[in-house]
């Protein structure tokens, strides 16, 4: 499945997955500039491209750890030769002993817990995690408020524990993606900075030692002007980009180095569509571009060599169809039947996570093939 | 992967599927009843099950063929013994050769199409392809109007063909999921049956040889109360159902065979949140049964031993957090770190495809791993 094959893309079945190798290296060496202004490191999130060559190319330039989403990544990228990673997605205690597994292979593993019964379990284990506590700067997801007494109540728990200990404290402003306008992202970027440095140092104050703190979303690490008192960045779908975040003004539609190969299966005249073989589980249903670009729906439709065709969208999906609605009937002779066509995703991470393998192109030709995992 | 194994539920790895195999062959047996009752065969549709065992069993009482959504699922069924299979979305002319290598491993393979491009494709290829022309009976997805002059078109390429030859009409009323009312799906299953069999009627009359006259969606083969001039009933969901089937009044909530087996990994009780390892990869992002049940959200949770945790749903998600809003926070007691729950999925289809295996369940042990097909 992996390695290099120079293979014709009209062999190709579809739908498949086209990576454009040019813009993902654009897209890291922006992200590597942007993080390494700031002093800090970038840990990046691989749970965007699930891919040990994307991991590699990711982390080539300051041989840094990386951050995943799931054991199924962490076993993936430990039996790829990844040894510094940090799992964030808070462990639950019957995870600790498939998480300690990876210890005991020599990964260097952190985790993340939000509560004192996990700390407690991870505490009463004889494996050696290191704990990030995780903040909630203001995402409303996961995490703890970094002004509360739970803080201070989970990281007690490690006071006594058996080989555990605790290293950091980490935060996501997965409220950045909410907005489309530069000049809050990097408000929500400052806000993101000051809980995370806010919890590291009320965790100081109590007499812990605190190594590591933890930002990080792919908008509030391009354009943070501020990372004092943070030790990483993290950022994962920025290796792609998509039209969730092209929609957001964080990247140009030219970025998107990720879109899904598809061909034309049909024409209804009558009802004005012409019917795609990427349908729901090909794109996804997710319509995040949808908050600022409604009229995307499932995705933006582009020639193979590149261009937008002018107001060409998936209108709608049903399990294997793609449904473009036809407003200009010239469209019924320009994508007959058989012709092929790409489409750009609305999120990257949910759209990829559909096929098994990406398709490297220089425009023409397939010249490798690399493997994902997905899964858990 | 795949046979008989007894497991204690506790060592599955979360979040994962859950099958309840008792309430699977009851859904069969009533699909089985209803479309028997009408005095037409029923070809499953596995794109919902992708599974040689729910094939199996959705086969066993009459011994008819099945249909395909795609040709990786058509090479599956065919490497499990499966020989009768329609594969009921459009066929690009780039696919035929592929679709050829099935019938000549002896596969009674029926393709379908809905332009003259595609027809004169398949007249033109050396195997022996089985055509049926794809009708609109009102879903505006794929198809060709009844009435039309392009269905006799269609139908005129076949004349001269080199090995295929035009079967029969097919059709598909998606739009049966688009109402919570059984009058109204009754009225949709016979404007369903009535464009279909018109469609052979005018094929006839032209000269053509019509043999099959396929309709079907879950909803009218349940409901329909007249099958004239049909051969054959399609459906899919009803093996599994879910809540889009439940919330238009199509089955029960306790009818539903499959569920995400789910963990807590976290509280924020400053957000009022509990976490779930289920996000929008592990439930997918459809919200169908939103449409007439808008609480639902992402999923409803359910107890591992059945009952609905009352008014408790997977309120929002992100890749792999399912977020589970808080109203009365004894839910945090009742569901602590590391506990583990159910969630009844919007549209199953979309659930089950990021998974490769079904745990089928007793409710207490996983008696039997049986594996999916997924991607193309």
């Amino acid at each position: 499945m992996t390695g290099p094959k120079t293979i014709p893309m009209a062999a190709l079945e579809t739908p498949c997955l086209l990576l454009d190798q040019t813009k993902l290296k654009a897209n890291i060496a922006r992200m590597n500039a942007a993080v390494g202004r700031l002093g800090v490191q970038l840990r990046p999130h691989l749970k965007t491209a699930k891919s040990a060559q994307v991991g590699r190319l990711a982390t080539q330039d300051h041989q840094y750890g990386i951050t995943v989403s799931t054991l199924r990544e962490a076993e993936y990228f430990a039996d790829h030769g990844f040894r510094d990673i940090t799992y964030a997605v808070g462990i639950a205690p019957s995870k600790l002993d498939r998480a300690a597994a990876l210890i005991a292979q020599g990964v260097d593993l952190k985790v993340l817990a939000d509560t004192v019964d996990a700390a407690q379990a991870i505490a009463a284990h004889d494996a050696s995690f290191k704990l990030l506590i995780e903040i909630d700067c203001g995402d409303g997801r996961a995490g703890v408020s970094p002004d509360s007494q739970i803080l201070l109540d989970i990281a007690a728990c490690l006071s006594g524990a058996k080989s555990a200990r605790l290293v950091g404290v980490l935060t996501h402003a997965g409220h950045s993606y909410g907005v489309n306008d530069i000049a809050q992202i990097i408000r929500i970027a400052e806000d993101e900075r000051q809980a995370v440095v806010l919890a590291a140092e009320r965790l100081r104050a109590a007499g812990h030692t605190i190594h590591t703190v933890s930002a990080g979303s792919t908008p509030t690490a391009l354009f943070s002007e501020n990372a004092e008192g943070l030790t990483e960045y993290r950022a994962g779908v920025y290796v792609f980009f998509d039209l969730d975040q092209q929609s957001r003004g964080v990247c140009q539609t030219n970025d998107l180095a990720l879109s899904v190969l598809t061909t034309v299966i049909g024409h209804n005249r009558d009802a004005n569509k012409i019917l795609l073989d990427s349908g729901g589980l090909a794109l996804s249903k997710d319509i995040g571009a949808n908050a600022f670009r409604p009229e995307v729906r499932y995705g933006e439709v582009v020639a193979l060599d590149g261009p937008a065709l002018s107001g060409v969208y998936v209108t709608s999906v049903s399990q294997e169809h793609g449904h473009v609605k036809v407003t200009d009937p010239a469209l019924f002779d320009r994508l007959p039947v058989g012709s092929r066509v790409r489409v750009l995703p609305n999120h990257v991470c949910m759209t990829a996570a559909a096929y098994p393998v990406y398709n490297l192109t220089d425009g023409r030709t397939i010249t490798e093939q690399w493997e994902r995992c997905n899964g858990w």
